[in-house]
């Protein structure tokens, strides 16, 4: 039983020394490889290509958050998404920055600047803002805690509805979910269910001068329905961390456009000290058959 | 008794309204004074020159948060500034805001989007991160429970250091406090042991590289300091909701500068409806004699 460790290089000595300190096998990187059979699980953003030369391979880590970028993987190797507490509380603080950045005018403010303009526009209490977060995972509900602990009038929605620290719409109710949400936060795992989920439709269904926080994924949006929603007036600004395509052409309206804020998938990164506990979380239930950590439904594809 | 009303004339109806359900008599503007001798209190952000003509005057009402702009008032006039949940909730919301958004890189990426850059920088912890709250009255008290329940690693410091929702320095330890401010946030009143406060000696007192938040009044910062703290990296950025003059002009360097955000003085505005309910409140204890709420030091300045 050995981990392969592809992920990036400088979080290679943390996972080491502390894979040695438990004393499970860890290999650094597919060329340090000497007996394909040992290797059990592999750690990494994106797998090797062929993972048919790994026969006892039965469990693929991904060291983020998503794993929509992943392939389908063989007959019977799991696949496990790292959970770690410090990825979710960095997207809650990104998500509930980018959200007061919005109720409180930044963009305007940040456009007024460029001119030296000191102009002061009317300030609403939070509590007469209705936030709605799309995707009430952990990292939602996260979210959705920090935000009505400011006063925000929060509602989730997710495909069951189940019900939640907040008022929760089921995805029937996606019409008057979005009818209520002044401020509309994007927090979906990207499937073939949730692709181009942010259309001109659903956007035409806000609340006229709605904002938009999306740190979901790049290609939940449609980038084309976002200029013209601002264009009409429909959406009055929004935030991104996540583009379609990443990196964003230098040459994107959205850069220039002063309505729209990006960041560069900044929302979290993963902390090697927590990517490595989780990796061997995974190590130690193959080696016990207790369950896999951070299972993804690859059907379901989250 | 009659208040004598001189605030901005967008909020005279709803006043007017309110005072009138309660039968406490309301004048709106000087012009509208028949009998001077009426008038026992002056709801104001600054008062008439000459309070001489108002015999019975027993109590100036500011109608903002702070009192630093207001002359010295005739003996036995009392000031009262306004207590509104509103106004310091939306102080907190703004300084939670600016906290983030120097914790996560805001300046560098927004700087970066001018030119469409999409380069990532590394994201902390808010766990990593130690903030120090200078001025822990009321809204100092909130800002700091909104920050430490995102995780931040907060401290405060007041003039007697008493205990409070996070560990407290007093004014005696002002060096260790500051040698511990990652990230400084000022929210202190202006009197003049605080005129200046924020000064070269303060800034380089901060570890390397801190940031400040500064939301207290513009007379507390040196911005020459600033200036040179920025340069010399013991700054790296800072973000400002007062600035000295107000208007700041818009040829400031200030405006210019990537490594510093200004809003113009929009932390927060006073709710009309909450303004003339503080008004009424004094009004009702001056009939009545009980404490007047709001009750200025005034030789303490706050």
């Amino acid at each position: 039983m050995a981990l392969l460790f592809t992920s990036t290089p400088d979080r290679q000595p943390v996972w080491q020394a502390l894979f040695d300190a438990e004393g499970i096998p860890m290999i650094a990187g597919e060329d340090a490889v000497t007996d394909p059979k040992a290797v059990t699980a592999i750690a990494c953003w994106v797998p090797p290509a062929d993972l048919s030369r790994y026969p006892n391979l039965r469990a693929v880590i991904s060291v983020g958050a998503g794993v929509d970028h992943l392939p389908p993987l063989p007959e019977g190797v799991v696949l496990s998404r790292t959970l770690a507490p410090g990825i979710e509380a960095m997207v809650r603080d990104w998500v509930v920055m980018a959200t007061l950045m919005l109720h409180r005018d930044m963009p305007r403010y940040l456009e007024q600047g460029r001119t030296g303009s000191w102009q002061s526009h009317p300030v609403a209490l939070a509590s007469s803002r209705r936030v709605g977060i799309l995707g009430m995972g952990r990292i939602g509900t996260l979210a959705a805690v920090g935000l009505q602990r400011l006063g925000f009038d929060v509602a989730g929605l997710s495909r069951s509805g189940r019900q939640g620290v907040v008022p929760m719409f089921a995805a029937s109710g996606m019409k008057g979910f979005l009818a209520r949400s002044d401020l509309l936060i994007c927090l979906l795992p990207l499937t073939p269910e949730t692709r181009g989920i942010l259309s001109a439709e659903t956007l035409s269904a806000l609340p006229r001068g709605a904002c938009l926080v999306h740190a979901g994924r790049g290609a939940h949006l449609d980038t084309d329905a976002l200029r013209e929603a601002l264009d009409t007036g429909r959406i009055s600004a929004a935030m991104l961390d996540v583009t379609n395509p990443e990196p964003l052409p230098a040459d994107h309206w959205m850069w220039q456009d002063p309505r729209v804020i990006v960041t560069p998938h900044v929302a979290a990164q993963t902390d090697a000290t927590e990517g490595a506990h989780h990796a061997l979380a995974v190590m130690r239930s193959l080696r016990d058959g207790t369950p896999v950590p951070g299972l993804v439904d690859q059907a379901r594809g989250y």
